[in-house]
């Protein structure tokens, strides 16, 4: 059974802006809201790890006071935000997820969450997050599973997971997520909400604990693309656009990447169909190169990460996350070599996939949310690895770095499903403007 | 014994030219004495995988020509030259020291000989290799060891022996080779000539068979720190000097770094002691972490190189180089990413081992020339593993992309050993000024 809407649900960070403007609405009071819904609604879930309210009412009291001398910050200002406990935020615990890191409490801001200040951001609390990020699921964390919305039985998909799960119940309109493999993209898909990552580099990453260096990315999630939008706005640099003719939209079968659920395949196809997609096909060899060196890079920055906790405590790590870690550090260092060199010329030849299109378009996931805990699928009686199935379709634009936004594009069994739209650095616009083109099938 | 001396024993390079320019002598005569001596002390010493007689002699009149039409090329113009057989000249084979290539004829030139053509040298053949440049002691190649002059039963020292011997002999005036963890400072030290190792990068190792591509470096041997300076203006730009005054010269205590022969020291030391040299001491673990970030980046980039033959043709290597790479090949893929980002922080820390010199003095290598085929020499009653001594002193400034020179320092029983000056990079016109200020014990 889904949980029912919050106080955010069905509303836009620019509506949210203009209520707060017009005095409507205060911070303290949108604050308190949020607040409110993060112990109810945000507990059901497992979405915050930790709850900030002496902080959060002092930010908003401070906002409201800005807007009052008519010193507003601009399209965030005075509106609650929930920053993934990955993300470093001054004087609030980081727990990454992870025994290991219990008590851990920073004194500086990530920069993220510096821009977010900045914009006068009301930040409420730190999300759940799959440990240390390593993992797709959002089901290992050491404060437990982050839970689906639309079915508290199902994951919220990860890693991300808790930051999805407050958006996609509407305890908060904004969270900050971070995105290595697809961890914004797979939540926020899995529970039915839009996410961004954006360019790899654009976004500092200063101040989130690395998973993998090369490929790790800080996102937002929101209930739209165009909030999406707001909030990169607000945290990077948008490149101008280029002269407004609608991109070309290319489709890219997911079966040629990944044998999933041809049900959300179907779905996603339709919700593009009214664009006239063509039929962009990959280079078959060009994609396996780049997951090969998606596992490689990942496996061994990962443990160059954790090593030292590997060898000392690791009775502290999930035994999941455990294993996969012990697996990760048999990858020779050739191999990591050779799968460097490859990234550095896959990154190089990015722009090729794109042929005559300007967006590509695929699922985000291929499957739907799976129940929490399950590693295993059936989809048309056959088995499907959740893990794997997961992360399919979105680890290959890390490896790349291009720009991937997911937006709801319909249910299948009532569960959501993501179109993922794809672009070259530079061609953000082209994202978000076909993403206003969208109707999804309800 | 030491062979008998050839034919440019005891000449320079300015003094050659000068010869050129003045008619005393042609390109072609000088060819002629380069080629004959090739095929006399070149093949006692196994210096030579190719001699290119046609080529070189080709050269030699078209520099004539130019020279007789006013149109020299500068220092180098007419002078032979011998080239390193991991180092690509079009229409010559290139055997790498290794079966692996037997048969292998590049139709390009490397950039450095494309520089060398351009200067108006002669190229009269490819010097013997360790195979892959894979090893210092320059007795492992598949057209057999090179031999050093000073005394043809004890190694020329690698993996640039050819060179080192080929100059060191008296068959050429000037070599190139290439330096990964010192394969141009270790035999240019341990056959009693000049060798320099530019700062990193400095010199394009395009068309140059790979080592270990963070490390590797194209350097130059000569009789002289004066010819070998000459040599890098030609294939490089020289960073204009500084004020003309005197370097700040550090002493290193070898002992610090490795365990070698304390009369190599002695030697070295006495031949610095007229610069009046102060005591640098070289932080305990800063050098450690040079020296494992050396072993562990070498490692998985050299099996990087090699992983397909190493799979399929293991036995076209010669034993202790296969056994090395499969050593190699089990350094996991954590250890590089660690040892990479460690590298990236060194190069930029190296600065503060100057502190108060402007050029830090230890001896290149410290023992002497031991017998073909050791890996074990007694130094005062102890065993000394030939390979981690051949490669202590010269390998951190590989790491630390430190311009290095060797210069002959004198000899201990009977046998040569090299000064190594190491300076910043940009501070090499220090390096050099330094070097002619030094009179070795004979």
């Amino acid at each position: 059974m889904p949980i029912s809407p919050g106080p955010f649900t069905g509303r836009t960070l620019t509506g949210l802006a203009k209520d707060l403007r017009d005095g409507r609405v205060t911070a303290v009071e949108l604050t308190e809201q949020a607040l409110h819904a993060a112990g109810t609604l945000g507990r059901e879930l497992n979405a915050f790890v930790t709850v900030d309210a002496a902080g959060a009412l002092k930010a908003a009291r401070r906002a409201d006071e800005e807007l009052a001398a008519g010193a507003g910050r601009g399209p965030l200002h005075g509106l609650p935000v929930a920053v993934k406990d990955l993300i470093e935020v001054a004087g609030l615990p980081a727990t990454m997820g992870s025994r290991h890191f219990a008590g851990h409490v920073p004194d500086t801001d990530a920069a993220c969450v510096t821009r977010l200040r900045e914009a006068g951001a009301v930040i409420v609390g730190k999300t759940t997050t799959h440990e240390f990020a390593y993992g797709p699921t959002g089901d290992r964390s050491a404060n437990g599973p982050s839970r689906n919305p639309r079915d508290p039985a199902r994951m919220s998909g990860g890693s991300s997971g808790g930051s999805a799960a407050a958006v996609g119940a509407g305890v908060v309109p904004l969270a900050i997520g971070t995105d290595t493999g697809g961890s914004v993209r797979i939540p926020a898909a899995l529970c039915g909400i839009a996410g961004f990552k954006p360019a790899y580099g654009v976004l500092s990453a200063d101040g989130v604990f690395p998973l993998s260096r090369s490929y790790d990315h800080v996102g937002v999630l929101a209930g739209s693309a165009e909030d999406c939008l707001v909030a990169y706005r607000c945290l990077g640099d948008l490149p101008p656009a280029g002269r407004d003719v609608p991109a070309r939209v290319g489709w890219v079968d997911p079966a040629g990447l990944f044998d999933g659920d041809p049900r959300v395949s179907r779905v996603v196809r339709a919700a593009v169909e009214a664009l006239g997609p063509g039929e962009a096909g990959l280079p078959v060899g060009f994609m396996e190169e780049v997951r090969e060196t998606y596992v490689v890079v990942q496996s061994c920055e990962t443990v160059a990460v954790h090593a030292e906790r590997l060898e000392r405590a690791p009775e502290l790590f999930d035994p999941e996350v455990l294993e996969r870690l012990r697996v990760a550090a048999e990858v020779p260092g050739w191999r990591h070599v050779r799968a460097m060199e490859s990234r550095e010329r896959l990154m190089g030849e990015g722009e090729m996939l794109f042929g005559r299109f300007d967006v590509l378009a695929l699922p985000a996931v291929p499957i739907v949310a799976p129940p929490i805990d399950r590693r295993e699928v059936e989809v048309d009686g056959r088995a499907v690895a959740v893990r794997p199935a997961l992360l399919a379709l979105t680890s290959p634009w890390n490896v790349l770095g291009l720009p991937a936004l997911t937006v709801p594009a319909g249910t299948v069994d009532g569960l959501p499903v993501g179109l993922q739209l794809v672009c070259r650095p530079g061609d953000e616009h082209h994202l978000f403007a076909t993403a206003a083109r969208i109707a999804p099938a309800a």
